[in-house]
């Protein structure tokens, strides 16, 4: 089941550099491991912004809801979801 | 090159169904041909909505512009285009 | 799996009554048939206004979507959607 | 008397943890007393989000302000209320 | 128990001028004898504009629905509903 | 003249409580010493939130924001005016 | 007394043009009747749109709605009102 | 050439009084002698909030560009900018 | 003195073809015959949809309205309008 | 390939002056060196306010993310991006 992730990162001026590196380092070993896992199907950074739109595969609401809130950027994200699911009109197999 | 684009349909309430059933048929077979040329990368319905989320693939923004354009509902839609590129996270060959 | 789902009827003033009258009572038998089955497991009227908020119980976007685009007033609503899961907190077995 | 309301939590970056930690066990305990008390009679949480959706059922607008102010999140939260009542087309006894 | 609404009227502008009249002549009515009954406490105008600020007193969300849904303006107009109660600082005996 | 004021209250959370408290007091004397002059008409608690709904009794607009700008809480508040009039279908005397 | 006034006119596509016509002419004489009269006192064209800036000079929040209100064009525009005083930087005795 | 300004003051909770006080004082000096030069040509208070309505008569955009940038207070405002010009149905001389 | 312009073409959708064709045809000239005098700048097609971001280069505010007003396309557009000057960091001869 | 990119500087009031100045240096040089390789085609202040309009010319939405997200002042920017092509009205060579 296929959701669209908009993801736009908000991280406040005074944190310190080190926290928001360790932050990002996290975030990003945690984004790889969905992604080879296949939850995390598709990655894009929005150009010109510091954002991402993304595609999530999961069993149900719940599993998105426990995979986007363990985001080590969680706390410093405007996050919004989208459910998607088949078009009448794809002729795409991946398109759920 | 990829763009996100979201469209949303809102056909007049007192177009004749005929017409309506015209423009749906021949939005459906340039969304397949775009599809099988490549140039329509993705395409998902968002649930609960008459309205789609899409990826395109296309050399310019000129290429997008003369592809949505001619969708048969481009005057009956609502759009928003968002370009794409590579995320430094992402490990999927084909997030450019 | 639960979803929020908020509707506004907007029906055109031009729509002939006995036209929308139709569309009412099919929209009428519709909604009582999927509270019936268990899809559509709450729905109250927004007080003031012509809208309600519902829940509904399903399997998939997939099936969401479904149920929602055959609404018979699906054409004449404003539809939001927000997927649902269980909160940490509850105490209640069905806030799944 | 059913009331819709939907709260969005915005703890401030700078708040010691164990600061929010406490406030964050204190929302819950009242949380559950009010549920188990029938006056908070749902509890969602919007899945990819720190928000939840609820149905409160009270006496009075009063009651519902002398709940929701006293919530140890009150002053985190973004919070909108909406009154609802039975829908016309409802076939639950609890939908009032 | 006290409710804020506001009204903005947006008649049609293609409805033929006897019909607005007699829409405005009855809404005229019911918006009379509702203020004779006490349901509609408080009605003004809101200068420059064509609408209104009005505070009803009821016993439910539900009487609140049913007066507000039988307004023969309500299929042309904008209606927002906020619930009121007594402020801890009113001195006035009828701020409920 | 009447004017209809919403008031939202946004104390920053750095503020220290005994100051929090100070002002609170301050403004609680204030209003109420303008609901005995006749200035604040109405004053309503907006359920659910830390908001009011007031309608002020002024001769003019100088008087309106001399009243609002002294309040204690005016640079925490985000704030709302709208002018009123008698309203043509008003039966109370006091609808001015 | 002064108020900011902002209109934007929206005439309906289909309205006749000798109709539309007399209304603005119409408009045009009550405007420079009320500039002549005293009580419009500043009448500008927001350049690129169909919409003026308007600054009125009234007794009442009633004379502006009476005012307002007749606008031949009234039925066909958006109108935001804003209540202006005597700023404590100003030096212009008419800035009041 | 008249460019209607509108400025919304948010001075930050935590500056110290006495640089709020001096930025406010020089922030007055500034506005009256750019009233007695002629180029702040009106300069209103909307009631009810720390906000201005200003009118300013200046030669060119980039006029307008730098007396606006060097307001003192001009880090903490919100300022919105519409170009004005002479209104066909205004009979003032000075509504250019 | 440059102005960035942004207008969005929103034809009824009834509007006779051969109608919005003439219109269209006469808008193509118009815009043409500025470009050739110099007003019209700059004028991009915003891909993927029916707008375009333009540059006017004029002598005042009322030469933008006069230029604009006539557009033949001016009664079925959204048009919003921003004041231009130089930016300090500009090497460009051009960006004025 | 263009790109109309909007950015609106919204520096920290806490900043050190000399940090500020030091990043204000920084993203004058990093400006001026992209508009000498020819990336930056245009650059304008947009009058009454901390923002500008630009034009950017560049290969693909990468080279737009890496340009863009390497300015100095991109974590205090609010910045939105429009594709733009070539308008069939235009006369223009360099308005691709």
């Amino acid at each position: 089941m296929l959701f669209k992730v908009e993801m736009t990162v908000k991280i406040p001026h005074d944190m310190p550099e080190e926290i928001a590196a360790d932050i990002k380092a996290r975030e990003k070993a945690y984004a790889q491991k969905l992604q080879a896992q296949g939850q995390w199907l598709h990655l894009w950074r929005v150009a010109g912004s510091y954002a991402n739109v993304s595609i999530f595969d999961v069993q149900s609401n719940e599993e998105l809801q426990e995979i986007i809130s363990q985001l080590p950027l969680f706390p410093y994200m405007e996050i919004s979801v989208a459910p998607l699911c088949r078009h009448p009109s794809s002729i795409h197999e991946d398109d759920r």
